[in-house]
């Protein structure tokens, strides 16, 4: 498969009160119809990656809002699948175009997530567990801090080992005008933040953010970027009915037909942008898309490879962790960040001598994985 | 295109306290299955369309929650543009087979909206509607009322005309043991019941309902019947934002892709069901779908034109105003009646020689239409 990314638009990500959903979604939305050299009368399907606006914001059917905004007349849907729902909906409009429908299509992934209630978000991020882990309280970073346990009780991984994946990632994070937190921190500061869920603490946690990204994807190709393979593998929705808590097994079966579609190996993948919702997530996503062995996977980030001159640079946006979580547009800023690497024009976090990239979008706590293949 | 409508699925639609979401989704999604010859091992995507289930039952991430339950590892989606979100997951799910990326997929429309209180309910539907509108305190009866005062005025429809949707739509739900009201209606009874939003009195209006609908499509075409049309098209989210309140633009375009996708004429139609939310919104689809002249929709109906023994039966199942409307469950529905029909196996409510049939599904006050020819 060959899908060219033909336009990519990305808000700054943030507490951004000042905008409201529709904001983002337009923002983001004509400034990748511009950057495709096409004008909104091309685009004849757009597809709204969005989670929370219906119960946050009182406003579904957001594929036809978005798109009568853009006054696009053609076909419009929302895709949700929890944090996976920008991958889901990239995935979902490359078959549209595979399918000859469309000729060019616009994906929007929005969120608009700081204008609730602490409590009130945390309750709503909860629809992406299972109705047995909301009874017995728990939140998202419970979940992950039940994997965390796991993983350092078999493999040995320690804090300090999940501390260098927020080192890593507010350092590309200071590179990227774009991201919420664009500063750098020390390991020392990780450690010593105030404590979230342990082994968590407060830098451990992706944070809550308004944002909005945007592609406009073609099966029209001429030069550029381009979506070579596109995959999407589920799992239970519940942590509890399953096999291992040490490995997402929905990220390997999404990653193995993907870079089986591409035609490519591991090794040909020069970068990645990974989720990293909390800190371990990256490390459980570097041990199941191959990138080193299981067990190994904390390791492997502290030791600099993944940070940005290393020889595979992960999350060079500062990703879920620095960049922000706009929960629904993260799986679309992925690929709008793997494309800016590609086409060479990453500014200030521009990795050198990429020519494939990966994004890996992740629903809940691993129910739903989606990974894309992108190739120059 | 040619995509085989494998299998069929459809609980009861009714008040089903007895029941959950996920038992009502794997029921239909089980018998749907059964009926393709299939098993759950060889659908390798599952889409379900959802509208409600995130604001009334905290569970979103729908599409991974009913794949994983019925123990599939493949893609899961959840599709959502309001009332027509069914017909969007049929469409997308026949995108992906189209693209030759899956050869068997799964789509299951399910709601569950009887535990609701009435005001969460009449609240969470608004979420289809304008903020202006939500602002207005506007409601779907009142939307759609403003639409059959303008027809009434501009064309001279009747109350009679629109009641006669309502008896005609119950005579055909008598015939059906899936129906919410399998009972017939007068026309006086209509006229006489209490009203609601004037024009509407409460038989003109569409229920609350819980259910399920489930197709397996397969691009791996044998015999049977087959989608042959599929289109999607857009409209502005707001009734205000529109330049006529008597017809539905999106219903138009929809319908002139699909048929001409499908290489028929609106005259080879034999049956088809439509998107009766209030009586006023059946004669609409009439008229816009081009089956009578802009105007003449009521007294088309009114002519026993379309009732079941006619020359193009209407709304079959008994439509969302007698069969039920479970609300992303609807467009599903739509397509298991047809492709009952059209095989011959829809006991008392067969029509007779019909190999050409339309679902015609709505999201909202007309926001999304969206339009699917089924053929034998």
């Amino acid at each position: 498969m060959k899908i060219q990314v033909k336009g990519v638009g990305l808000t700054k990500f943030g507490e951004l009160w000042d905008k409201s959903l529709f904001d983002l979604s337009h923002e983001a939305a004509t400034e990748a119809i511009n950057d495709s050299g096409l004008t909104s009368r091309d685009i004849e399907a757009v597809f709204v990656a969005n989670m929370l606006h219906g119960k946050l914001g009182s406003q579904d059917q957001l594929g036809a809002a978005v798109a009568s905004q853009l006054n696009i007349k053609g076909a419009s849907f929302r895709v949700e699948g929890a944090c996976s729902s920008g991958g889901l909906a990239v995935h979902l409009a490359i078959q549209s175009l595979l399918a000859g429908t469309y000729k060019n299509v616009l994906v929007v992934g929005v969120e608009k997530m700081t204008d609730a209630t602490l409590s009130e978000i945390t309750s709503a991020l909860m629809g992406a567990g299972s109705e047995e882990e909301r009874k017995a309280g728990l939140t998202f970073p419970g979940l992950y801090a039940l994997m965390a346990r796991a993983h350092m009780q078999k493999f040995g991984t320690t804090k300090n080992h999940m501390a260098s994946v927020a080192v890593k990632n507010h350092y590309h994070a200071s590179l990227n005008e774009k991201a919420q937190f664009p500063f750098e921190i020390t390991e020392e500061k990780v450690l010593n933040s105030p404590e979230i869920c342990s082994p968590f603490t407060l830098f451990d946690v992706s944070p809550i953010t308004d944002g909005a990204g945007a592609v406009v994807l073609s099966s029209q190709v001429g030069k550029g970027v381009f979506i070579t393979g596109s995959a999407v593998a589920t799992d239970t929705i519940g942590l509890s009915e399953r096999a291992s808590f040490t490995e997402l097994a929905a990220t390997k079966l999404a990653s193995g037909k993907a870079l089986k579609q591409a035609g490519v190996e591991t090794s040909d993948i020069k970068i990645a942008e990974v989720h990293d919702c909390f800190t371990i997530a990256e490390i459980l996503a570097m041990e199941d898309l191959g990138f080193c062995k299981k067990g190994e996977g904390g390791k492997f980030i502290y030791s600099k490879t993944t940070r940005l001159g290393g020889k595979l640079p992960i999350n060079t946006s500062g990703g879920l962790k620095a960049c922000g979580h706009p929960v629904a547009a993260t799986g679309v800023k992925q690929i709008v960040e793997i494309t800016q690497q590609l086409r060479g024009n990453a500014g200030k976090r521009q990795a050198k001598g990429v020519n494939a990239g990966l994004a890996h979008n992740i629903g809940g706590s691993g129910a739903t994985a989606v990974v894309h293949v992108l190739q120059t």
